[in-house]
């Protein structure tokens, strides 16, 4: 036991329970919170009750929103018969980041995983087969991170939608772009072969 | 900009103003905070404002306490007599975790430092002056760190408290348990060299 004071020592163990902050990371934290302004250290706290309170998933795509619908699944200039599917919300962000996609989106929320005990109920599906059942949809992008699980994921989806007769397609994989390739991994080059184009 | 719920942006921007999270991490520690059950965030924003509050230094030394004086310099039973003196109370700890002193401390809160603008008086060393002054003290340990601050600190301590005539020491240098001589810096095995001990 050390010999910090009580609170200091309770707000070390809160600390330490976020993701990526070990003991000695919460310990930094708590002496630079009490040091700071109490003004600051108030506006923190409840910028986070707040954002905890307020912010909600989209009741169609269940991506982040603090109303019921998302300001996408809402923008009716936006391509409504194709939903990119992806794991989480900021995965959502990095493709909105490419300017380039205006179709709408569906955000699983987790993968299919029997590591962590995580099964096909436990995502943000069903509201992606009702989607598709009850509105016109022509194309999914299956856009689920390509690792075993995100892959895994895929294919069950593709699956499943497979009896509704639409276009399933998957992101390319292949070279990131100033990659090199002495330190492609294997995987990824393998991919990059069997994916080439004709010039 | 990017499409988050503006509480969220709030959120990672009041985050990634702690020290050691960048953008990344601000982002990755939001979406946890969001996703955890609501009385867990208010436990922890709660803990955060409170520890600000109720935290405070040490009248006479500078250490963290909830009270006017800490409980090292309440505890009786310490040798009064040497007065340990550290840049931070985390270094306090440290130094309390040997199990091995029994003295009292005082607390920098800093060191002096050209680069940073911290001169003698941004320091807690009016206070230590002091208590050299009114207590019986009889020797004065100055634990800064070993690096350039610390020593010009220690120095600068050395000297000014030199017309009291009391025992001035200072931590020693030299190789560290377990270190390997082959990847010990120069600075280090020359200290090892010069305060080397017959046996």
């Amino acid at each position: 036991m050390n010999k910090y004071p009580k609170e200091l020592n309770k707000l070390i163990k809160e600390l330490s329970k976020l993701p990526g902050i070990g003991g000695k990371s919460a310990q930094r934290l708590a002496f630079h919170l009490i040091q700071r302004d109490e003004e600051e250290v108030e506006r923190l706290a409840t910028t986070m009750v707040r954002a905890r309170r307020n912010i909600k998933k989209c009741s169609t795509c269940g991506n982040l929103t603090e109303d019921e619908i998302c300001s996408i699944c809402s923008d009716q200039s936006r391509e409504r018969r194709t939903i990119c599917v992806v794991e989480s919300a900021k995965d959502l962000i990095a493709i909105e980041n490419i300017k380039q996609y205006r179709g709408l989106y569906h955000v699983l929320g987790g993968v299919i995983s029997p590591i962590t005990g995580t099964g096909p109920d436990d995502i943000n599906l069903k509201s992606l087969l009702n989607r598709i059942h009850d509105e016109d949809v022509e194309e999914i992008i299956l856009a689920t991170n390509p690792n075993v699980e995100g892959e895994a994921t895929a294919m069950f989806i593709s699956r499943i939608v497979a009896p509704f007769n639409i276009k399933v397609s998957r992101l390319a994989h292949g070279l990131s772009i100033g990659s090199d390739l002495e330190y492609t991994d294997e995987m990824t080059l393998l991919k990059a072969m069997q994916g080439r184009k004709e010039l």
